[in-house]
Parts: structure tokens; sequence; C-alpha cells
């Protein structure tokens, strides 16, 4: 069966985005460096965000809430309401982000778009997620809009029995190996991983993976040369 | 031309919400009672809600932001760890209070779904309003899913094009004159209104409407009537 619909997972894919989250983190543990070393409250921060994700989900609102948590708990009720305001800066900073793409990633999209219908499937915050890819002006390229609050099997299920194709019509793009290629290749789709040069801890993964509906690419524009 | 889809608002359309999120409130003003009669605090959170819609969208973890950044600047930097830690609890309060659905809402739903497609349109946090869908047991009845970032004329708009009908083949059902019938009624479409018995000050308008495609009633049953 041939592929009729490629997938794009949206931050660190099409445009960057871990990399402010790990700055603004940096930031955070500069901010308690006085009560505890820095890798202590990354792992600190990392324990908070793991315990509210069934909660809170994903996305920058989710993150100042689990820093605000993890700094009250770091700094034994020591903190000041000064620090707290900075957190949420820190939050709002990201929120005001300007989209920077990825190299070559119009060019690729504008090239598929005549070839495949293209989503847009991503997790994060609904209106973060909407604005950033309103800034991005990509939004043109597709075909469906499907923003998730996970992505899992079930999750790529969903979405492709609402795009109406068989699995082994679709194909996921993406730099997340857990969210993006291990759920639709259990599907029975396809998937292509372009790593991004920082990962997400929660998004970390030691699979190595062979399946003759996977291939890894360096950068996007390489797809191009399979698709 | 005949209605093909009817959509429903989720909270306080079909479940309880408001309450819950007012009680939540009424938490919070005690809290600061010390530092601002009980008015004055929710004056000031309407106002950081306001402030912070653009950035940070609708649903729980905005609201325990706003009310975080209130109380910050209410009690002039001299709030404790502790209170922050308070705020955060009655937020995931509100993200563990259970489902309660409104007098006849699964009855109408079973009548209309043998006659109409349904749709459910709602805005708020995504994974936050999919935990209700889920918990209410009422997504079996839904065609189709939305969970918006906004409800105005452009959103609907592209929702149904999205469902492939004419607006006027189109019904809202909803608590909110503002997000729910005003956009809806502009754009060619029919729309029911069902007032909750509190409203949300952001959904508050002073319109009174008449219009050959509204119609107000009291409870969800008497859609009956007319659908």
């Amino acid at each position: 069966m041939a592929i009729k619909i490629i997938a794009f997972d949206a931050d660190d894919t099409l445009w960057h985005n871990e990399s402010y989250f790990q700055e603004a983190e940096n930031r955070f543990k500069d901010l308690l460096e006085d009560y505890l070393p820095q890798h202590t409250v990354g792992r600190e921060l990392l324990r908070t965000e793991m315990d509210n994700l069934p909660w809170y989900g994903y996305g920058v609102k989710a993150f100042i809430l689990s820093m605000i948590e993890t700094a009250i708990r770091i700094t034994d009720g020591n903190l000041k309401s000064r620090d707290i305001e900075t957190i949420i800066g820190f939050g709002k900073e990201l929120l005001a982000k300007p989209v920077v793409m990825l190299d070559g990633v119009e060019k690729v999209l504008a090239n598929l778009a005549q070839k495949y219908r293209l989503v847009l499937a991503t997790k994060g915050d609904l209106l973060d997620q909407e604005r950033k890819l309103y800034k991005s002006s990509l939004a043109g390229y597709f075909h469906h809009i499907e923003i998730m609050s996970e992505k899992r099997e079930a999750d790529f299920q969903k979405l492709i029995r609402h795009l109406d194709v068989a699995p082994a019509e679709f194909a996921m793009i993406g730099n997340s190996l857990k969210s993006d290629v291990m759920p639709v290749l259990q599907l029975g789709g396809h998937a292509y991983h372009i790593p991004y040069h920082v990962t997400w801890d929660l998004e970390k993964v030691d699979h190595h993976i062979e399946h003759e509906n996977f291939r890894q690419v360096e950068k996007i524009s390489q797809l191009l040369e399979y698709l």
C-alpha cells in the first residue's frame, strides 16, 4: 500500500523548542543553586514533572507549575514571592519566544504537499501549539491539525481512523522515538526519525529500532530521498 | 435546510463545572482575607485572568497560575510558600472532581443521536476536558470531539467546514451567550441557550437576543420539544 498521508510532529521537528525549555531550566537551576547543586535541582524538577504529567499533561503551563512546586519543596518553605514571580517570568518568556524553523522545513513541506496529504500531529498546550503554528506561517501546508494530549498507540489509532486511511498508508515524521516512531510502527504505519540535538528526559528511550517501515535521517531535507 | 449536526458545549451544559471553580475561588478569597476584602480579591483575580487569557487560554492550569500571580501581587511579596501550596492544591482538587451530569443529559443525547450527528465542542485544557468526557461515559454519543482554544466566529467556521455541512445545518447548544450562541448565529447557524445557574465573569454579556434561529430553554430536556 502506498503512503497517502504524512504526519509531522511540530516541536523539535519543524521548529526549535526543547532548547528553549532547557535554557529556562538552566535559569531555574541558577535561581536555586543556594539551596541545592544544579544537577539535583534538575532531578527534582523531573520527578515533579513525572508526578504531574497525568494531571497537567504537556506544555508550558505544566512546566511553570512544576517549577514552582519543585522550588517550594527544595527551599523547604523559604522561597521568596519574588522568586516565584521570576519562575512565572521564565514561563511567559517561553510563550513569547519567536518560532525558529529548522533548516529546510518549508522546502520539504512545499515539495511533499504536492504528492501527499500533510497533517500536523503534536502534543502540548492547545493555545501555545496553535500560536506557534500561526507564527511559523506553515499552517497552509496542512490538511489537518491534530493537537493531542498524548501520543500513544491508541491516540494514533484514533487519528488514523479519523483521517480515513489504513495504517500502512500513514507515515509519521518526528524527533521522538517514544512518541512519534514506536506507537506508529506498532500500528503498522511508517515512521521516519529525525533526532534533535537535545531530548527531554521524559522522551528518552533506550531502544534500538530495526523495522522495515522505519528509517532514521539526519535532516528533514533527506526525507525527499525516500518520499 | 434541515439541521444535520448538533454540537454541545460541555462545561455547565452537560456537567457541572463553574460551581466548582467558584467554590475554589471562594476558598482563595478566604485565604487572602487578611490582606484585602473578599470582593476586592475577586476583582483582582479577574483582572489577572483577563491579562493572562491571551497567553494561557482557558482551563484549570491557567486558573492556578492566575491565582498565584494575584496572591503575590495582593500580599505585596509577603505570601508564604505554604499559601502557594494551598493554592496549587485548590487547582489539583478541581482536576480530581467527579463529573456530575446535569439532569436529563444522557436521555437527551440518546434521543438526539438517533436523528442527528452529535458533536462535542468545548474550550479548556485539552487533557482536562478529555478526562471529564471519559469520566462522564458520554463519549460514545459523539461523532466528533472538538476541544477549542477559543469559540469565536472564525473558530466555529473552521469547525463547521471540517464537519462538511452548511452553517444552516448546524445547531449549537450551550450555556454561554458569548461563546456558544452569538458566534454561531452570526454564521447563519442555529443556537439553543440553556443558562446555568452561575456564569463566569468573562462569559457574561449584556445582550438580549432575538433571532429566528435562536431559542432559549430552561433545561436540556426541553430541547426534545424542538429537535
